[in-house]
């Protein structure tokens, strides 16, 4: 349930209404607001009677929450999140592109690539640092020492940095550098990992896992907002299906109804839904035009001897084609 | 293996080429090319000296061609095919859009829908008279009747139809009044009916099947096209996975990973896929922002009492406010 | 709906049903049954008063039918469906083993596998004459001569012939020789053949779809049963998934569901669903173990040499090994 | 590449073969064998020349390893390993029953549950005390009060305990009390844990995840051992696909894969790839039949009142009747 103040209710009234939610059992989560405050309950098994709150002073409305996840659905908080980073707004109309190598390979490598992205309009730069791998002896990242690199990248560049945390003991060393921490597929459901993430300062860049259906993964995001962080980006990154055309199906209707039933701003990740440099290109314009948010892009100078994930790394000057067509395609605001 | 003729080549240089293909077993295919002929050689288990015809008189070049399918491939055609109906090009740079009802319920229903979609930009009339159904029990269409009922909405707009052929009889059928003959996704391996469409002189819209791979999908098309048929479109309409927040996944990928094998043009069909008009939009404009060259929408003037796949329809006025942003995205020719 | 006649009802009583189903505009559909008859009611599109027919002389009970399907149907028809052919029962607690190259390819070919799969057990000769291919290039059976082949595997071996039907034409020759027609995966959602099989006197071996859900495998089914044809043999060929390590992935839950929900029998393909031969006996066992009224597997005494599928085909001693297990699992009736 | 050292070889000359395998650069794993000392060579990016291993002395052979899991592959190992856990083996021909309520709830619950799938023949105990959730709303589990509880149930009924980790920490406390060591499906790639669990001494059992590959199943076991523990057990418990008749689509083609690629056991989880009752026994059959080397089972005494799956729960008297089913098929060892 959603207890919706009035726009003029006082602090007094507020904590009148917690209390109220306490006394009952249950849990108070008041939601950021422009416009009026709004408290949810969590934490009831059944439904609650909307009398223990329409009585009271200041209180607009008590509306019931249909979906499992409460906190980032829209049913809750109709207007948009919008995340802010540095100077990009995301969620708020634009389109913010996070772009760079899969793996921080050395100063050198992230440099070239971040001059590159930030003069394509790039504002945020993507690298590895602490890379998940399927295979333990496929190189695991240049760790701590990728860090400081990221972090030497910001200085010169003044982009802002984003970089996966893989575990706990990770995220504390992301945490202290990067500007947006990410949470990779494969961790959507380490709801311990999410928990710690829910008590970071840092904004979450949480993907969505190989097989999530949309439910798990608004469900995966509950579980970091309601620790206290509402600062969640949301990452379409495509899902496992048959097809073998692609690594992964770019799901772009999951963008749509993520706007339907979420606030959060949503972004979509073509190089590793796809796999293949080729279908980079055209799934960022398909990804822009359905809606979504931003976009998240591999870029290599020298993608034949990149150390992970060549094979669908854009050249500068491809991303620079790319970041064109999205600048376009923004304007037109379709 | 591919023979390219010279320019100037003769008709007997040609037969003299056609007639070596025979001579060594296998089976010549003429190609239709505004250059220049080009001949592929079917029916060969292993590879073939291309000696054979390098030497002969008129003779450019003898390519080998990997890949399991050879007519529609790009390699045997580099240029893109167009397939014109009507004053409509499709796969010529425009956006082809056919739209219309589910079902042909009655004149009424379909002049209605038909005047609606003709206003907004739509060039060719979709609507099913004999409609594949999951249950013996359901709306089997019009048939006949709704076949009539499409000749008099094409004397009456000037739109071009497209409607569904579920087996060799109502091919006969539709062949006699349609502008397009439909194969749908449950028939794309229906051999029998593809080679039926290969003797046709109408083009053939064929559907993706619900977990065809790019590969089975082009064979398909190559089913047709090797029986003399060469105006084929395609069309992505979604594939089967786990994920349950819309009917289908449409799969986009696909539609670059076709651009690149073949040189046939490719429709998506959003309303298919997603199966809710919520997402039929936005779906629409990533398709044509992937490179789809053209559209087919579900549109219905009173989708709640319509016989079939209301919940996916477009209201007429959705339908003009998705042509719009489609005429937008065309015209910045991303 | 369906209305369930006491034992000793008269045939006059049972007209009278019928007649009342008409008349209230439905489609009467009498039930085969071993101890009274049942008549279905086929065409409501809402729910029937049960008052309609409880009233009237030697009707016990009028029943609701939840399900899409209604007259294969356990709730129509609680106890097993049994279609005999030749000796073999097949539904009715043996284990009935279908065996035979994937292709027809020469009476000899023929004979020698034959012979062999009679001996380890078999009852049914498998064997495509004509074949459903993805390519327009590969071997397409040998047809017409490959019937002649199956029908003197018959005579001379005294097996009972499985072969499938690829179209209605070709129905009505194989309808001519076999003794079980089989309807292939891919054209488990064409309605127009299964419309056809409904009308043979032949039982019909109907194989899942790639990606078909029970309730569409189910009511493919009840499409060919409405025409009259009650003889149906299911059977669970795979599934696509992502999986790589086997060609489909075998769902051997779906066997389950479709005994708690129909009355027909339902065999295995493990064959088709591995597409390699090492997990062939394994997935047979796991078939059997899981409740399959039997199986169809492919035996090739040269697989190297097979103009289809070699690398799925069993060895002759495998196959003697196969049902030796099967044997035995068949005799500890788990 | 795999050292395969002569049954009689020295230590001295094993010394000799990984002081070589450090020279040049790379890293030495010895294999645990019964017969003979082998050693892996893990860290080389490409192949090795053998010459530097076959002139030492005591060496027999030096084979290339194709597959990118070394350890864990059969190709290193060729003998099944068997994990023993009290007086159960597991892998070595018998059939390991786990069983047990999902969640523990209290010490009443879990002892009426203990002492029934004891009497029935169960010799390891399952339940959850930490729960992963999708919702951060539901029950999380008893945490170390359901430890504890978990603890008393052995002591009182002599049955091995087998519980899920969930992340490090709780890994810690699991460690301390269980006998195996679960990690779930949702942290299958999570490798961080992995690396944990290949430094416990306890035994772990790891569960494929829900749209894994074989070869990434396996890479996850790889994580596991190469940190040196190499008592693993595998455990299929169903992937996710458009399927919707159970939770999952168990895949018993896994089983059958593993066992030809790695040398170790792995059983099968019906329970929660059906996710309904009524499959539960017709799939552990089907998993002991396809040559699974144990079953996990959801078992409640009341399960309309259990906190978590109670619709996948088996009855006590059902579990006793798989037991007799199982310990039947057991005996015939097919």
């Amino acid at each position: 349930m959603l207890i919706v103040m009035e726009q003029n209710a006082t602090q007094a009234q507020i904590d009148a209404v917690v209390h109220t939610i306490k006394e009952l059992g249950f849990t108070p989560a008041p939601m950021p607001g422009s416009q009026r405050t709004a408290i949810g309950i969590l934490g009831n098994a059944g439904p609650i009677d909307p009398g223990n709150f329409t009585a009271l002073d200041g209180v607009k409305d008590a509306i019931r929450v249909s979906k499992p996840f409460k906190l980032v659905s829209r049913e809750m908080k109709p207007e948009n999140t919008v995340v802010t980073v540095g100077n990009q707004k995301i969620g708020g109309g634009d389109i913010a592109v996070m772009a760079g190598p899969c793996a921080v390979e050395s100063l050198e490598q992230c440099l070239i690539i971040a001059e590159a992205v930030k003069k394509a309009g790039a504002t945020i730069f993507r690298g590895g640092a602490f890379k998940p791998r399927t295979s333990p002896y496929s190189f695991q990242g240049l760790e701590d020492k990728g860090l400081e690199i990221l972090a030497e990248v910001r200085r010169r560049t003044g982009l802002a940095i984003v970089t996966e945390a893989i575990d706990h003991d990770v995220l504390d060393r992301v945490e202290a550098v990067a500007d947006i921490i990410q949470i990779g597929a494969r961790n959507m459901q380490n709801f311990s990992l999410l928990k710690r993430a829910g008590k970071s300062s840092k904004p979450i860049l949480l993907k969505r896992g190989m097989s999530a259906t949309i439910d798990e993964f608004l469900m995966a995001a509950e579980h970091i907002m309601c620790q206290g962080n509402h600062r969640i980006i949301l990452c379409e990154r495509g899902v496992r299906t048959f097809a073998d055309h692609s690594r992964n199906t770019l799901d772009l209707s999951a963008i749509s109804a993520v706007k339907l039933l979420s606030h959060l701003p949503i972004i979509a990740d073509p190089s590793h839904a796809a796999g293949r440099r080729d279908q980079v290109i055209p799934l960022s314009r398909a990804s822009v035009a359905v809606g979504a948010d931003g976009l998240m892009v591999e870029v290599h100078h020298n993608p034949t001897h990149a150390l992970s994930d060549g094979p669908q790394s854009l050249y500068p000057d491809q991303f620079e084609d790319l970041m064109r067509q999205v600048r376009t395609l923004a304007r037109i605001g379709v």
